[in-house]
């Protein structure tokens, strides 16, 4: 399994940026878990819980730390 | 959905770039949960809820280390 | 609301920088939970609780993290 | 037991380095509970269940920011 | 109450530095909760729990960071 | 009780900046709870517990993040 689609952490916008962290993310979860009818099983419950959003929205936020370190905050 | 409203992590003053932080985290939470109704649905619970209100302050203190290293701490 | 009172992260010592972190954490959770009320109300029970002290403390040490940078560690 | 396999943070690609982020953090598993009899018992129960896996992902994703940093992000 | 005993982030030694760590943390912790003996009454309990005590290294590790960079992580 | 063992954050190789990671942590944790008893005693339970030994691994990944910095990363 990919661990990183697109092997690069270089994106054009920070909008690209944010869609790569949640990527990232997603990827080490499956790759954790591979089996998706678990993943998806699971996924009901903890998406309507918001103590698990909030968990899950800092994870995408240290991701999104190091895309926008790599980008140089995509400043230009 | 977009995921960094207005594309870029320049801001004219530290207030703005909390705001930004605020909204980074709250577009994350919408994007992994869509449905508006379940999000308002758990707000009352979880913004009643010391432990979950400090663990939404972590998530817009990540991002806010993000965005100030991005302006240069609006140092000038 | 206002998040950033003094509308900066510049200050003079890192005194002053950690009672701003403080600031800006209480004043995130404001802006999350905007009635006083029900933040007093769940305050005795969290403050008296070690996990969510500890918790609590963690958000600060983030926040002063971009403070201290922000100042460059005032070593001067 | 080793901690770093291979014993170097530089990688080719940030493939590689998600890679190594997530050995990291299993060998510090594996260094904090050696047996391995333990660790697999535990598996079926964490890896099924949504928050621990995004526990578990929080932790790769800070692994990840030290080991892209010390790739300077693979910009080149 | 003071928030930085000593007013500087700057030690000779990273044991010092360390021990300016925990020191930061208490204080914050202190600070949120000014009355002592509420805070003795939950130590015996906290303390004598692993996941509360990883907690608090947490923290610790977190503070220590910003003491690490801001003394250059005493290379010299 | 010592804090950092060796009063240094400078290591040869990253095996050994891994494993000061880990002795850092151990010894915050030691110098919170100074009764080896009470440490040793809730270590079956927490060793044992996946979403225990994930807060563990990210304490450590926390002080790594440090002393590789510290050590400009071991690039050469």
């Amino acid at each position: 399994m990919v661990l990183v689609p697109g092997g690069s952490l270089m994106t054009r916008t920070p909008e690209e940026g944010r869609s790569l962290a949640l990527t990232l993310a997603r990827h080490t979860i499956h790759n954790i878990q591979p089996d998706l009818d678990i993943l998806k099983g699971g996924r009901p419950n903890y998406s309507s819980t918001p103590d698990s959003l909030i968990d899950a929205a800092r994870v995408v936020a240290i991701e999104f730390q190091t895309i926008a370190a790599a980008n140089g905050y995509w400043r230009d």
